[in-house]
C-alpha cells in the first residue's frame, strides 16, 4: 500500500483527490494537511464525506509535510509546492504538484508562464535546478517521464483541453502552427472554492462572460508543451469564458489546414494517435462533444470538424475540470509513478444526465 | 457472475443501472431490451457510455424477456412489469420492478395508488396473486422481505424520501400521525427522459413550480408501506414542486409533535433505527442536508429540527433521485435479493462540487 | 417632479430601485449614498447601467443624507434607517427604509422581531418614539396608513409573499389560525449582493438547501403584520429554502380549514379581496404559479387548492424577490405616500421565458 | 395609433412582441393569429400575461391575415411570409418579417442561405421580384432602406451579433477579412418554445454543446450583409454553441489584423461609428461583456481587446437573443418604418442580476 499525503486539503483540487482515493486499492490517503480549515475532520468542511472520509485536518507545517510516506500530493496554489519540494527530493518522498511549479523543463520556461499568471509574476523560481528531473504530468504524451520521475507537475486544466485536442494535428503538421485560435469555455469549479463577485450564484447564473483575453497562462503552457512534445512551435490565441456549469471545460479549436487534407484523414490520424489510451475517446464524425458527456469522469472527447469553404480545421475536446483537467489526471500521474495500473480507481463512469 | 437483463434500458432509470452495472463484480448485464429506440448500441443513444458499454438494444418480445437470465429488471412505466412477472415468476426468473406494479399487498392497495397515477387510474392489476409474493424494495424498513423475495417492487422516488424521513418518528410515536405535511422539491430528471413543456430548459430554468397538489402517488404509496411497516396509519399532506436541479430530491416534512419530546431524544431514535445502515446518515444536529452532499451516491441524508413554539418537529431528507429513488436503490435491492453485499457497486462518493 | 435620494445604492436593493427610476415621470433620482463603493458612477459598479445612470456615488454622510431632497430611500441593512430617520422626520423629508428597522408599531414588536434577526439580536431600538408613526409599506393591506405616513417600512420579501397568501383566510376565518405551515423557496439574490459560500455558484449550484429553520424573522414579521391587520393573532411554522434560480420567491402555505369550506368560496373570498388590486393575481383554480409567471415584475400571483381528504387549504403565492418583495414595493410604497399613480413606473410585463 | 396584427403569436418571438407593445403609445396590437394554440386568450397559452393582454388568439386564414391593420408581423418561421407578402404588399399593408424570407436582395443570395437552413434547402423563393423591395432591418447599417420600406427582413440573432461585432473594422479595413473566426454562444430559448431532446432540462443543464458546426445559416446571412453594406466580401468561420442560459448570445470573434493598428485606434473608429446609436454601447477598454449586462433589454454590448503577439482583433458582442436579436430588433424597425421615435417601447433597462 502506497502511503501518501495530501497538502491543500480543503480545497476543491484536494478535496477531488479525497474522494477518489477513498477506496483506492493500492494509494492510503493516510494524512490532510492544509493551511486554514484546520483541527476538524474533512467532513465538516465538506458533508458529503461524513462517514466515508473523516479523516482529521492539520496544519501543513515543514516537519508534518512528507513525514512517514511515499508521495506527497500538493493541491496547493503556485510557489508551495517549491517550497516543499527540495527536501522531499531529498528524503526520497515521490512529489505530484498540482501548479505551475513543475510543469516546466527550465527557468525560462516557468518564467514565461509567471509573466502570465498575476499571482506569480516576476517571482523567479526558487528551485530551478528541480526543473530538469520533473515530468509533465499528461501520460498521453510524456508518460515514459512521468513513469520514471519523483516529482511531477501536473498540468493546467485548460491547458489538458488544448494539448489532446492539438497534438495529433500539430504533430501529423496537418495545420499551420502559427493559426491556432482556442475558444474555452469553462465551468465555474475552475475558479476554485473561494467566493468571489465573478462566481456569486446571482451574477454567474444565466451569464457568459469572457475574461484574461489572450492572457491565460494556460495558453502559454500548452504552447510549451506541444512544442517539448513535437519540437516545433506553435502560436495560440486563447480567450476563456465563464459558463453557467458547475464542472467542465468544452475547447473550440480552429486552425489553418496546411495543405488539402480531408476530414477522414485527420480523424484516422487522432484516432491512431489515442488508440490504447484509456482516457481518450476520438468521438466518430458527425458527433460533437458535451461536457456532460465526460463529467464525472476522467475521459476526455474529441470531436473534429472541416470548415470546407474556408479550409479551417476544427477540433473540440471536453473535459471535466476537476478530474481530467485536476484531481483524475493527478491519479492518473500517480499511477503511473508507482507502476500501478493506469486507471486504476479512474474506472468512473460519466454521470448522465 | 448473476446474469442480468435490464427491460427499458434507454429511460433515465435503465440508464442509472446501466452505470452501476458496469464494472460490478457479480451482476454481469447481458442483455438490454426497449421499446423504441432499438437496434443500435446503448452508447449511439447515450454517447457518454461509448467504449465503457456498448450492447445492443433489442426490441422486447415475449420471446426475449428472461431468456437466459437469473434476473430482469425492468425499468419500465407502470403495467408493464405485470405483463411479463407472471411468465417469469413461473420460470423461477427473479423480477425486479421500477413502477409502482409490485410495490403493494393487494389489489386494493393498488387501486387505492393508481387512482392517484393518471396513466393506470381505474385499471384493474393484472396478477393480484402475485402480490401477497412481492416485497417492497426497500431494504431500511423491509430487508427480510426483499432478502426472501423473487419478485420486487422498487419503490417510487418521493416515496424513499418521506418514508425514511418519517418511519423513527413514526414508530416510535413522537408525532401526531395524522398531522404530516410534506413539501418536496425535485430536480427535473425525475420526470424522465421525454421532452415536455414543463421541462423545457427557457420553462424550467429560473423557474419553480408546484404540481400535482395533493395528488401525487408517492405520498399514497408512503402511506401504505409506512403502515405496513409500523402497524398504524398516518396521513400525509403531499405537494411536490419542480426545481431547476438535474438532479436531487429535498423533502421537508412537518409534523405535530405528540408530547414533550426533546429534539436530542428524537435524533437518538433516529440514529439507533438508522445505525448500521450503510446508505443513511441521520445528521448531527444544526446541519441541514443540501440535496448536493447526496448526488450522485446512493445515500439519503435526514436533518432534525424543532418548532418549539409550535410544538412541530421538521424533518429534511435529501436522496439522489435517480440513485437512492431509483437505480442504485433497485442495484441494492438485486444485491440484497441474491444474498450478495448490500454495497456491492454502489460505494460512490458523493460528487462535489 | 419628487426629488429622491437613494442611501446603500450599490447593493441589489439600491440598484433595484435604479432600474425602476430611471425614467420615472414623477420621481427623479438626485443623489445615490453608499457606504463603500464610493467615488465612481453607478454604472461602474453595474455596467449594465452605462448611458442609462451615470450618477456618481457619495459617500453616505449626515450632511449629505436628506439634503435638498424629498424623500430618502434607504435601501439600507437593519439599523441603518433608524439612526437617519429621527434628523429627517423633523425636517419634513419623507423616509422609505427598506429595513426592518420601521416595520413595527412599538418597541416590543420590534424586539420580537430583533431576536430573530442575528445581526441586530438584542439591541433596542434606538427611535422607538418615531414607531406609532410608521406605515407598514403593503398598501394592499394599509394602503390608508402608506398615503398618510411621511415614514414607511418597507416590508421583508419572505413577509411579504406570507401575508399575501394568508391575509383572506385569516380575515374571513376559513383556517386555524394556529395550524400554518409555510414552505419558502427563494432565488439566491435574496442574500444580496455579497459572495459567501452559500452562495458561490459551484455550491449553490443543483442544490436546494433549507436555512435558518422555524428561526426567520420575516415569519415573526408577517405573524405580527397579519394581526395587526385581522385583530387575530396566528402562528406560523415557516422553513426557507435556497433554490437554484436568481430572482423569485414560491411559498407554499398550508393551514387546516376551519369548517367545511369549499375550495370555490375561498377562491371567491380571495378574488374578493384582491379585487382592483393592481398587483395581485388570484390565478383561476387548477393553475399553480411559478416564480418564472412574475418574475421581472411587480406581481404577485396566488393559487389555491385543497387537500379534501385532510381538510387543509394549500396556497401558493409567488412574487420576484427583488421587486415585489424589495424594490418593486418600494416604488408602489413611495407612489402611494406621494398621492401619484400607484402603479406609476411598474408597468411591467413579466420578462418570458 | 398604428394598429398591428401579430402572425405566430404563441411562439417565443410572437410572445415577445406582444410584451413589447403592451403599453405603447402609438402602436396597438389588434389581433393575433396562429397555426395552432387557437381560439384562446394569448393568456392561457402565456400566464404571465393574464390582466395585461388577454387577447383571443384565432387561426391564421388568409381572410384574417392583414385585415383592417397597418402592419403585419409575422413572427414565423421561413416560407410562412413569403406567402403573404406579395398580398399585403399589394393592399399597402407593411409587412415585417421574422424569417430569413426578406433578408436578401436577391434570389441567389436568398438560396445561398437556403442552402445552410435544412427546413427550406433546395426550395426557390416564390416571390424574388419583391426582395429589391425589402429592406434588411439592421438600422444602425442601413436606418433609411427601413425608413422607406414596407417590407422589412428582421434579423438572425447570431447574425445580429456577428455583424454589430464586425461593421466597423471591416468597413475601416483594419482587418484581414478573409480571417475571421467567430465562436458563438446562445442561450437555449434560441431554439425557439418547442421541446427537444437538446433542450430537454436534464439535458442542457450543466451541459455547453456545439452544434451546426460551420453550418450555420445565420454566418452566410451575416456575410452578405455585411458586402451589402460595406461592398467587401468577409469570410467567416462560425461555430455556434449552447450554453445553459435562458436568454442572451455571446459572440467572441477573432480576425487577423491587417496592418499595425493599435487598440486605442480600433476602439474610436467603433466609438464613432456608433456614437448616436441607443442600442450599441462600445464598452471602455478592459471591460468585458458578459451577456447579464444586456439581458432583458434591446442593447448590444461590445468590448475590443488584442492578441498583440499574435496580431488579432478580439470582439466580443453580447445582446438579449430574443430582443436586440429578434423582437426588440422587430419593434426597432416597426418605429423606423413608421417614423416613430426609433426607442419608443424599448426603454428597457436590462434587468439585473
Amino acid at each position: 500500500m502506497i502511503r501518501a499525503q495530501l497538502v491543500g486539503a480543503t480545497g476543491y483540487g484536494g478535496l477531488g483527490m479525497v474522494e477518489l482515493l477513498v477506496g483506492h486499492p493500492e494509494i492510503e490517503l493516510v494524512s490532510l494537511l492544509a493551511k486554514n480549515d484546520v483541527g476538524q475532520p474533512i467532513s465538516a468542511f465538506f458533508p458529503h464525506l461524513s462517514g466515508l472520509c473523516d479523516l482529521r485536518v492539520e496544519e501543513a507545517t515543514p516537519e508534518r509535510v512528507g513525514r512517514d510516506v511515499d508521495l506527497v500530493i500538493c493541491a496547493t496554489p503556485d510557489r508551495i509546492g517549491m517550497g516543499y519540494a527540495p527536501a522531499l527530493v531529498d528524503a526520497g518522498v515521490a512529489v505530484l504538484d498540482y501548479s505551475g511549479d513543475f510543469r516546466f523543463r527550465n527557468a525560462g520556461e516557468y518564467e514565461r508562464y509567471a509573466s502570465r499568471q498575476p499571482s506569480v509574476a516576476g517571482r523567479p523560481h526558487t528551485c530551478p535546478e528541480l526543473l530538469s528531473r520533473a515530468a509533465y504530468g499528461i501520460p498521453e504524451l510524456f508518460r515514459d517521464d512521468v513513469a520514471g520521475a519523483r516529482l511531477v507537475g501536473n498540468p493546467g486544466c485548460f491547458a489538458v483541453a488544448i494539448i489532446l485536442a492539438l497534438a495529433p494535428a500539430l504533430q501529423s503538421g496537418v495545420i499551420e502552427p502559427q493559426s491556432v485560435i482556442c475558444d474555452g469555455k469553462t465551468g465555474i469549479s475552475g475558479a476554485g472554492k473561494k467566493p468571489g463577485a465573478l462566481y456569486h450564484f446571482p451574477d454567474a447564473n444565466d451569464n457568459v462572460t469572457a475574461y484574461r483575453i489572450a492572457a491565460h497562462q494556460h495558453a502559454v503552457e500548452a504552447m510549451i508543451a506541444l512544442e517539448r512534445w513535437c519540437g516545433s512551435a506553435s502560436r495560440i490565441t486563447f480567450v476563456p469564458h465563464l459558463v453557467p456549469i458547475t464542472r467542465g471545460i468544452l475547447c473550440t479549436t480552429y486552425a489553418t489546414l496546411s495543405g488539402d487534407h480531408t476530414l477522414e484523414r485527420i480523424h484516422g490520424l487522432y484516432q491512431a494517435m489515442y488508440a490504447g489510451e484509456p482516457f481518450v475517446r476520438v468521438l466518430p464524425l458527425g458527433v460533437a462533444p458535451g461536457v456532460k458527456t465526460v463529467a464525472g469522469s476522467n475521459l476526455c472527447n474529441i470531436s473534429l470538424a472541416l470548415d470546407g469553404e474556408n479550409g479551417r480545421l476544427i477540433v473540440i475536446s471536453a473535459i471535466d475540470n476537476l478530474l481530467k483537467g485536476q484531481a483524475g489526471m493527478a491519479l492518473q500521474n500517480a499511477n503511473v509513478m508507482f507502476g500501478l495500473p493506469e486507471t486504476l480507481g479512474l474506472e468512473r463512469v460519466p454521470v448522465y444526465p
